[in-house]
């Protein structure tokens, strides 16, 4: 690919939606480092975009987080135009993140958008990393619920939350909490106290990986809403998930392989 | 502990366990490549082994794949003699893998191997690596289900089948078959087609992002388990889950980020 009237025709855009992992540069993995140097252009919401050191030659376009659809027309008008996109997100892409949100665009948009080359770089989602810190209380069967109603109704989440615990998964929460959402952890804490024991770990796993990460580990019937802000993934144990204390060291909380009524 | 007794106290082991991702060394964090580079001895089942490049003075020793409890034991009792000891999960080591073995060996275990210091290295899980590959079928509530009923019988997981499955969630089956387990995955199929309509999505993801890399997409109407052995990652979409068709390419499948009763 050189110069000249080929240059033309070539340019069909590409969009890369690429996950950056939960936010410690050691884990992102060398394929999302591989597109961040080929992009031309990144959309992304600001904090994830800082993350990123672009060159000088490299465009960044920063929005909020509420902006998702917005954000995805935006990317895929410029792929469309020739670009070479990259749509950044934390964690996994994937999971309640951009790769969603482009499909989406891509579903309600012009056609030629179904002709652009799509890539999603797969990371380190936070319930991963959040359980890597504390031991594996994601080691058995396990689901991940947002716990944000912006987009679904607030019982469909409590009808969610009932049918995982009920069936023995264990809960990781995403989206707990924010200023316009305060009191959906707390009912959804209430809520599950009434399926399962007291005992139950819960653990908030704050920003996992990074300088200012801050793991805690509570019970269910102890665990209070206000240890949550935005940037935590909340982890519910279910009937079987247990906790091994150690001296001096945090206790381990994991999710056996086996199920309890079985000999172990 | 043996030795004279100034020596039994200083070399504290370290067990590190580790998730080398989906397959492709492009998707290997550099934290678990940093970990692997300081580690002197190596657990693991043997083609998880054999994706690392060892150096002459790191020990390997492999195992079977339904050894992990005397794997995890074996690493345990060479980190409590104060070796640098790894163990090697594929994707992440907390998904059903080995970070629930470790620690519960670590529970039934000696007293020291608490004291031993414990890291678990997160990785990209198998689930985000074949979701990727074909859009953002996790891109809502989801959850990972292993379907192997040697260490879980089987009510149990038609139970949780059925319960996520009702409630909305997409469903990501681990260990969907294997040679001792012909028959559990058509199972799974036939108990979902009770609840879930014929055209839902479903995904056979095959080594995602290895040369072998083999991704199909089709309908739980005409899903047949004999399209999956052990390497496969099954995706089951919910009623809420879309296919996008592409002139000349895959359709894309996702996830919607709103719920349907809602508006657009």
């Amino acid at each position: 690919m050189s110069g000249g009237q080929e240059d033309s025709r070539q340019t069909t855009g590409r969009i890369v939606v690429i996950g950056l992992g939960p936010g410690s540069p050691e884990q992102i993995t060398p394929q999302a480092m591989r597109y961040v140097a080929e992009g031309e252009e990144f959309f992304g919401y600001f904090p994830y975009l800082d993350r990123l050191d672009l060159r000088a030659d490299q465009k960044r376009i920063a929005s909020d987080n509420r902006e998702e659809l917005d954000r995805a027309s935006a990317a895929l008008t410029r792929a469309a135009l020739g670009k070479n996109v990259c749509v950044i997100s934390g964690g996994d892409p994937g999971v309640f993140a951009m790769a969603a949100a482009i499909c989406e665009a891509i579903e309600a948009g012009p056609k030629e958008w179904r002709a652009l080359d799509l890539v999603v770089v797969p990371g380190v989602t936070a319930m991963l990393a959040v359980a890597a810190r504390i031991g594996a209380p994601l080691g058995h069967d396990f689901c991940a619920l947002s716990l944000s109603d912006n987009l679904k109704p607030w019982e469909v989440i409590e009808a969610r939350l009932a049918a995982a615990a009920s069936a023995g998964f264990v809960i990781a929460l995403y989206n707990p909490i924010s200023k316009a959402r305060p009191w959906q952890l707390g009912r959804a804490f209430e809520h599950l106290r009434t399926i399962l024991p007291a005992s139950t770990p819960v653990i908030f796993g704050r920003a996992a990986g990074r300088p200012d990460e801050r793991i805690e580990i509570t019970t269910l019937g102890q665990a209070v809403a206000e240890r949550a802000d935005m940037a935590t993934c909340v982890i519910i144990g279910s009937a079987e998930t247990r906790l091994i204390e150690r001296e001096g060291k945090q206790p381990l909380v994991y999710s056996p392989r086996f199920y309890a009524s079985e000999s172990k």
